[in-house]
């Protein structure tokens, strides 16, 4: 029943308050001898490690990854690993103020009213810190996937920030191309407008959101269940679940709601292209919740953080008005940028699943 | 693992093909003592079924419902739930010419893909009438939840067919509001340009998609979970696994990536109001995973129906390209209208879930 | 977390009261295009089945089990199977004045305590009928392991009645040499004195208890988990989930603690002979929770029916002392014949499930 | 699916192999304000710790537990508490020779036959290191507990070693009682004769196994479930899932088997008196799967320990027969004063979580 754990083959269980000793993960459910490099998940907490430059949070971890347990010389043993990051750049002293005052749209009156208790600094799980073991994760799933599925690509990249918006083509976006850009967007005269958005927010004491794409091209058809773990249905939880979506598509989503089914409908083509089997690809590569063999493209909103140094009018903990000014802490005035491998993460952690959960019904017989 | 399966605590597990014995649902970890009115579960079941007017499929189902077992006189004996409705009117004739085609935007190649096998007739559990188990289990839910939490409410409505948009008030819409329409959409004058638009894309042999809008006023702050499990996330989940649908938003949605801060983040105030703790509601009832007691609001994209009368191209099992001259069976325009209680029985499946999780945990405290 | 499930990947949810509609399984989980005859299920119940003969229950129940979803022409599509029995010869009213008297060793007393209402007659959940959907789900199992594993055989027998204890080898017993007698114990001689001893209590208005052998030969070397999900403990919970069980040994079982290391290890050779790997079988075919290709060999223990026409000293529900002067229903003066069924399906459940689970983690190795 | 979890709300995960960084446990589904005495947890690792005597292996561990997350100043925040313990003395170069060859009844063959690799060192998950885990979220339970059941008491006890058998009364034996000797045994005399076996098969280069007893006093009636996690089944998978146990009994287990129902039912008096509810308890606390309120009982078999000094026949991995002359490494010549809190730790686990469990599902009615 836990809610910090994801996945139901590959199976991870996260812990870790921001303030806290450590964050981690354990994985259940690794299949034995597969080869890990620890350096390779280290790349992947690099990405969404604070401290990076100017746009996201001066917080200084280096948070480097340890791993405690299943794995020998770089080979899984098919038993549990605990990956653990320590905190050591946590500074319990700037939220001293903030013992008694919910901050606007944070988890602090939520976590109070859920659980009659809140860490005292750091926002506890709410942090995005809470995030590390989700990325450690995934970077172990997407080795693993590599080895299994070599054609496999998961690429996210900053869409938009604010009212900035890109237009990118999820068939050829690469990595290389998102990461070349501070912002993470693979557009480089629309990555400049997005740096400059986020400057001109932070220079007001104020935060902006934005739109993650991503696209998982080289999927097998085959993954994701009729019904309720349709690939899309888990693909929107994994993503939903991030701090601060507010908002998920897959295929063509909420403009897909303006055609019609003789527009939308992707017809099936004899040999597989550019869109898989299909001569389009509205669907977003799944189809009655079951991958096609299309590339999976969906989209991901986020909010702007709630953590701004404007004055905001809330309340004490006994419901006493006050005005907060400037949200103490280290703060992102954008998390879009390090939010790229939190989704890339996810999006791994759901595949592997799937691939898996094929894996164990399959008792011989070949696909179409 | 299995992916029939939804809920943590209040579980179920739904069954059936569309042209097979019966479809039903099984559910596990009922609370005892709880009184169900058969007669209300058949009202959800018979918002849902076909053949209720000229905008949904003519499919004749009385689609009963029977309760196999964990019901006496009325009450739950704390025993699983079986509910069943037999198949009575499948044609399996009308799929005749239709085993070796996959249909466009269709589950046909999916499923040949991922089992090597597929139903002959019907959809199979693609169908629109495996949602037939959702939607008892919704219902019965939906009866814990009323005796459990009196002052809950969760209302549905059509919120745009197509091009057609409505502006309907999350804080006072009723579902007598909504239902006083065929289509479900609550502001007469829109209601009719709906259905204008449904039946005008029905003359041309096509379909049309649409939003659904639903809220849930009076939830206790509380519920939900500070990483994966958050409400949001398992709302997306629970909606994303309907059939058709592309796109999730949670309270500002796809629009809050466009705002700041400033004017995103909702200010606490003394006294709880229309939007619960909070001034403004662009979090749309959930803060940090965890509702906050504001109204939860929420929009959900459906693609338009795949099954169209118009000629279109693709490929049969052999890969050989084909014209499908209108797919066959009895197929719905426009699916909104009868969507509209499939909504509502999955929200309410994670609400009872999540309120019998927070009850697990709770070992005398009192609330903020 | 309910508890009406049982296992991870084939994974079963059982419903039904004795005296309601009908009595189920829905499993979930199930490989596609694997065969299943429907007879073989039957035959498996009817194995089971209550008025087979002087022995067991008088009930007539035909037992004749209904298949609502998942198959198609004989083979799995891949979604959920629900096989349901109906309940036929309930007679309540034999039950009248039971309601509100704890009968001793029964669960009137604990299903009251626990839910605050029961089943108005014939035992609810409690009853031996619950077993129906765990006996069809497991011949089920044992079809899908027929095909994956040829060689694999489940056979149980029953060893000893009250004092009588026949010596059976489980490396040659049959299902054949166990039903050619009325009491499923595979020495004639010991089966009749077996028989006289239940036909004794029977005139005694008394019953027995007993033990249950059972055996899985053929079965390969590394099914099971290292930790929790032992390949004995999942046994052992299998089959004490029995009702009327009251103990559980595995290869030496308690035997097995009276012994010295140097007397109870089994030797490993080089050649694989009767007891597979090892010299000797002490281990019972499990080392370290996971198979080792030598047979699996346990025992059950059963207590004696609790009802029973003998007088006995209970309380009311507002408890007042009252003499129950014989348990009303119809009852087995001794379980065991009827159980060897149940013990076989739960031991097929088991190897199923954890068949899967392996084949869920194999990415491409082979084995020792 | 993963082997490495235990329990449904209440849910542990354990990870570490014996000779990798740590070993430790991640418990998720916390309750929120609990205090958590880290001592406490200290003692009980004290009590499972090689090094004590005598009678168990001299490794030599500190074994201090560190708690990286979900404690506050010593209370529970309802977020997962991750607790490690680091392995200091590990001494891979005793295994150098054993690299190649599978140790009699160890889970080597069993490990290489199931994942293809094992940790060169040390028995990896299938060391008794993987216990501690286990005992420190027993141990965390047990505090829970206690405060939610003040009257809970679960008391084990070495009952018997190799032939040497101890009386104890399950009514009145103490934690102090037990504690008062080395080998764990309460009754004195018998204890003395069992550290002689003890020390005795020690001298032969020899081991030995015995029985463990364990009583739950205090238990309210209403815990376990009727169907498949029945509170026997769910402790006797507890137990069972043990290094080195062979067979399980709950009351009057197999000696159950040998007796008519009139002797065997348990009689239901209108004043609880020891045994709860009824005059005998034959039941062992429990009927139908569920706790009645009287002592819950129950015993475990352990086989003697696999290492042993005495030469013995094996084979290599290539399948050559070779003599193990002395199983390398520092083994107890009998498992069981140490399994003592391992039993502890796995009923109180089994105990909370059904106590949470029922939590779940009661919307507020009384009890009989």
């Amino acid at each position: 029943m836990p809610g910090n754990r994801f996945g139901k083959i590959f199976s991870i269980t996260t812990f870790g308050e921001s303030h806290g000793g450590a964050v981690g993960v354990v994985i259940d459910g690794v299949p034995s001898r597969q080869a890990i490099d620890l350096n390779g998940v280290q790349n992947w907490l690099d990405r969404r490690r604070p401290g990076q430059g100017r746009l996201v949070s001066p917080r200084q971890e280096s948070d480097r990854v340890e791993c405690l347990s299943g794995l020998q010389d770089g080979m899984t043993l098919g038993t549990p690993l605990c990956l653990i990051v320590r905190n050591t750049d946590a500074r319990p002293e700037d939220y001293e103020g903030l013992r008694d005052i919910f901050r606007p749209s944070h988890a602090d009156f939520t976590t109070q009213a859920k659980f009659g208790i809140r860490a005292a600094s750091g926002g506890g799980r709410a942090s995005a810190r809470e995030t590390i073991g989700r990325v450690a994760a995934g970077a172990v799933a997407s080795q693993i996937l590599k080895a299994a599925l070599p054609g496999l690509e998961v690429v996210a990249w900053v869409e938009s920030v604010h009212q900035v918006t890109a237009s990118v083509d999820p068939l050829t976006v690469t990595r290389a191309m998102v990461d070349q850009s501070e912002v993470r967007c693979p557009v480089p005269d629309v990555a400049k407008a997005m740096i400059q958005t986020i400057e001109l927010a932070q220079a007001d004491g104020d935060s902006v959101g934005g739109v993650i794409g991503c696209v998982v091209r080289g999927l097998p058809a085959g993954l994701g269940d009729p019904v309720f773990d349709k690939l899309e249905a888990d693909l929107a939880k994994a993503l939903m679940s991030l701090p601060a979506t507010k908002g998920f598509e897959v295929g063509s989503g909420f403009g897909g709601s303006k055609m019609r089914g003789s527009e939308h409908n992707d017809s099936f083509v004899p040999f597989a292209g550019a869109h898989g089997p299909t001569a389009t690809n509205r669907s977003g590569g799944i189809q009655g919740g079951i991958s096609n063999g299309a590339p999976v493209t969906m989209r991901v909103a986020f909010k702007p953080v709630a953590s701004i140094s404007k004055p905001q009018d809330t309340v004490t903990k006994d419901k006493k008005k006050v005005v907060l000014t400037g949200v103490p802490g280290r703060h992102d005035p954008c998390v879009l940028p390090r939010a790229i491998p939190m989704v890339e993460a996810m999006v791994c952690l759901v595949i592997l699943d799937h691939f898996l959960r094929n894996n164990a019904l399959q008792l011989g017989f070949t696909e179409v």
